[in-house]
């Protein structure tokens, strides 16, 4: 079975495995605070342009993001997200649990715009009586989005300006960051997620780390204590020189920007095969999860030698279903599943 | 000025206050373990046919809201709600500050459907990875909801019938409970309420008190420490008594019943004199709570004279207002908005 | 019987009665945004020359204690508490259930001092690894203590000091702030309160009002939105002008400090009467709760005339008990309890 | 530099890194639902005598603790622990974060004892106003203790059987729990902590893994539902079978035991070396944690070579010290302190 279910199936690149092997007889301080953390983060900082950033290395996506909620959050305020948003549907209401509501936009191929936060911020603003509802405080977004879409350079900059109006916080998830970055359609950088946004965090588990997520946080109001907030959130790992030491792996010389894009040309093909064989996207995705309609028999004939999810039901006839690919895809992977889609009964 | 804004702008019927005057020299025990607090739960107990259930007596609507469904849910574990639910919309997030999410079901005139929670509930039982979202375990309701309309009894059979199924606790906010009771168009009780739901809330404030809701709980899963958890949540008075002596005077002889069934009467009665007079209603309530669409001239008209409560805009030229009575209400106050009513530039 | 259990056993005082029926039948704005508030406000700040400062109207100590707590501290902050301190001991960890650690100090009396408080903020700021600790943020004290002991002015400075330097925030819980302030021993007044601490409330709910405290903010930090944390915590009253009325009431000739001196000189008389019949005090209290040490037949025999309240075995053979007075005690009452202490077997 | 400092300063053990690597190749299902989970809890288990035991993998010791705690308490619930406890003071308060008080008994070199337990619980159970406290409902103890010490089985039958008569829940912390079992002077077996306790936890990251605790959950009560848990608070690996296959590579043929048994034997070879050299021991430790009393002298002796690590001041002139042997331990490193030790100034 070839796996196309999700891009967290395999262990690690191998430069990683070989790095926590080389290292393995050595001995380091705990809790983070080794040199292979320091060193990673002068090797992230190198594409940031932020002197200023704080980087923590966290263990996975939503330990980070209700972790960072928590640490940014006063118990009346709440977080602006789209209703397909991570933290909203996937997360086992983490962010409720930790204090605070979810105020839920409406979102289109799982993204929001700056017209619809500063609705929301204003709403609040102009309240008669702000004290009986949560005052909007932080924009949660994902880049790419759950439905691998991007967002622009352009529309980053508005929504960044629409924040600061409003004093929100901005913070984006960044699970996926390399697909995001390694995209044809994509013109934003780290530097431009940096200066935009009030912290953001580089996947490290679906992005050729054996685990881990890079925390970058840019406004020196939210850096004070977050160690604390880490230590609390069950977030501090004991042996933190394993995440600084995948992370240097990873950036000091592009291998992370390098494993990814490939990963999203690989998706491109997929793409290519579904689209000459004229079966149709659900949404069009620039990045490495593709998302297609397929019949029940088109399903049944790729079963057997693919895994991949299903999202849910598109019609009576017809089923939407995720084909991802990953750092850990290789070509003849693609190769067969190209083959086979277009041998797919229409 | 004569206020119509809301139905808690008064302080007590008389009858409370002289109530309290009689008692003011007695002394009694504290934290509602008293006497009259006993008197009133049996006094409660003979409408309801339930000698199981357990009654308490807090202090207000959002404090019994989040202290019932923080004793009842578990920290996974949501609460299915309209999406215009007063806990949705009005509390400043206290239920997600208790640490539940609440999933919001598109209400229509603030009402939701036995269908709705059955596929909200269906689609938690047939996930494929329910550990990544939150069981819905609980149905709140609005008996009348936030716009006055009501549920009829054959609705909420088949809510509980669903309810039952899917193991879902139905929690009915009654805070304008004798509203709904008192309206020609109902055909509930508060029987019914006792029988069809798991807790339900009969509300003081609102209908007659100096303060107070009379919380009973059916169930007897949820009885347990329910006192510690309204000690925990700040929501046990040290004079608990005060609560008591409250709910005996409104319902050893039916008077609960009388001021809030003469209030929907003058509601009625406004509701006549717009529709009389032309003016659309925003949504057909038969309680208490009248909303009705006026032009900015039509608001300034009544604006010199009475208080009423924008609600929002309705479209560039009309507004949303509501127009409350309550037990304070007084026919005069009504003759002179109706005769107001009628002079109205259309 | 006579109850000298506790100082919550009676309705109100009379003018508060009156008050409340005098204003029966006006209407008012809701939660808290009245006329009343404001005189009551107004009233209270002549005691205090801070005219900076904000006052709410909260229901009840629990209540005060963990929503102004849950509103000051951070997830990661902590509140140092005398061991016996209310909210450690006598709200079913509501404090906790906000969020928070409370780490305790060793109280002699039911006090701690500034020394303790300097060395539990100076062990976290020496601290190698601060991020696996709370950081104590803030100092909750009593006035008068539960075991009716005062801090006098001295202490309170010192205390402050200490506080200042190690920014911590001075909570003071005043639930019966008016038999602290009656006593014979007391050299505080509101003015230094104000002046020493960041926050602290005055009780009403023991000191003559039907029920009610008010909170005074008086650092600049933690006002901004607080009425948040009120609405968010259940605590905000729908009829909040019934908050302000009494404390008008109590406040506007000083009302509240004739009442509870009054009290207090009642107590004075029982612990007179036992220390004439050579009954121990468990400690001695100079306000009006009075904790002495009675044999088993003692109590026997001031059982079937007085309600009191046992505290514990204080070895095989006596136990400590509790006599507390009340704005509501009457000198027959109190004449009564010392004739019948003189006739105790020793 | 050698590090003694603590038992987590090394990656993992060869065989470990060796599965790592063997298997990164293979892809996987995600979220612990993989063959290497079910495998490592297979081999788990035949040192258990439970087949109903419940296995769950987490990455490290608080998230354990806290996650345990909140998914067993209701919210008036709390959790009895030696003052010493490690969620009561290097867990920067994450049990009261998740809602729950910690009730501390004061500890004899990090133990308790059942007749303290039994005391709290009966202090509860035959208290009048139980609404007031917070529900004792869980033992929390750890197995070695902070302390390095160790429960006899005699012990926790002794604390099992007042929580059977206390309906409390047995929650033993097995951070380290190779180094108990590899005690000379241990009668416990993983077989009696599963008839002992209601769940406990195998410690990976301190005894060989490169991270991961296993939790084994043997009470019925509190299985269902345990990954909703896991997930809300950020404990669910993507990648799960790299916490399988780790459990499993320790457990399949005992190697879990024998390192651990190793590193309790240099740990004896060092106290031996204090001992003989007439420095005393702070504790009696038979684990791999030693406790030692030195002087500022020895400490300056020792340092430039050796990292251990601050206790705390034992008097003016001496300080508490801890070495820490661990898996990664080696002869010669013994055999350097040792020799270092006897050359010690007295």
């Amino acid at each position: 079975m070839i796996r196309f279910n999700n891009d967290y199936n395999h262990g690690a690149h191998p430069r990683i495995l070989e790095a926590l092997a080389q290292t393995n007889t050595e001995s380091y301080g705990g809790y983070g605070l080794d040199e292979w953390c320091r060193k990673a983060s002068d090797e992230i900082k190198k594409y940031l342009d932020c002197p200023q950033a704080a980087i923590h290395y966290l263990l996975g996506g939503t330990q980070v993001n209700y972790t960072a909620i928590a640490a940014s959050l006063r118990p009346y305020q709440s977080v602006l997200c789209a209703d397909s948003g991570h933290i909203n549907v996937h997360e086992t209401g983490a962010v409720e649990n930790a204090g605070h509501k979810i105020e839920t936009l409406l979102g289109v191929d799982g993204k929001i715009t700056a017209a619809q936060i500063k609705e929301a911020a204003n709403s609040y603003r102009t309240s008669d009586i702000p004290e009986h509802i949560t005052q909007p405080k932080m924009v949660y977004l994902s880049f790419p989005t759950e439905y691998g879409t991007l967002y622009s350079k352009a529309e980053l900059e508005t929504i960044h300006t629409v924040c600061r109006e409003y004093q929100l916080y901005l913070f984006i998830d960044g699970a996926r960051m390399g697909y995001g970055l390694g995209s044809e359609e994509n013109d934003v950088t780290l530097r431009d997620l940096a200066a935009l946004s009030d912290l953001f965090y580089i996947g490290g588990t679906k992005c050729g780390a054996m685990f881990g997520e890079a925390l970058v946080i840019t406004n020196l109001e939210l850096q004070p204590h977050f160690r604390s907030y880490i230590k609390q959130n069950g977030a501090m790992l004991a042996k933190g020189w394993l995440l600084g030491l995948q992370f240097y792996t990873l950036f000091q010389d592009g291998l992370y920007f390098d494993i990814a894009k490939k990963a999203v040309d690989y998706a491109m093909q997929i793409r290519n095969a579904f689209q000459t064989k004229g079966i149709p996207a659900y949404i069009e995705s620039p990045t490495n999860q593709q998302f297609v309609i397929l019949t029940q028999e088109q399903i049944d004939q790729l079963s057997p030698k693919y895994v991949f999810e299903f999202e849910g039901k598109y019609d009576d006839f017809h089923s939407i279903v995720r084909f991802c690919t990953a750092w850990s895809t290789t070509q003849s992977e693609i190769d067969a599943l190209t083959a086979d889609i277009e041998t797919l009964t229409i």
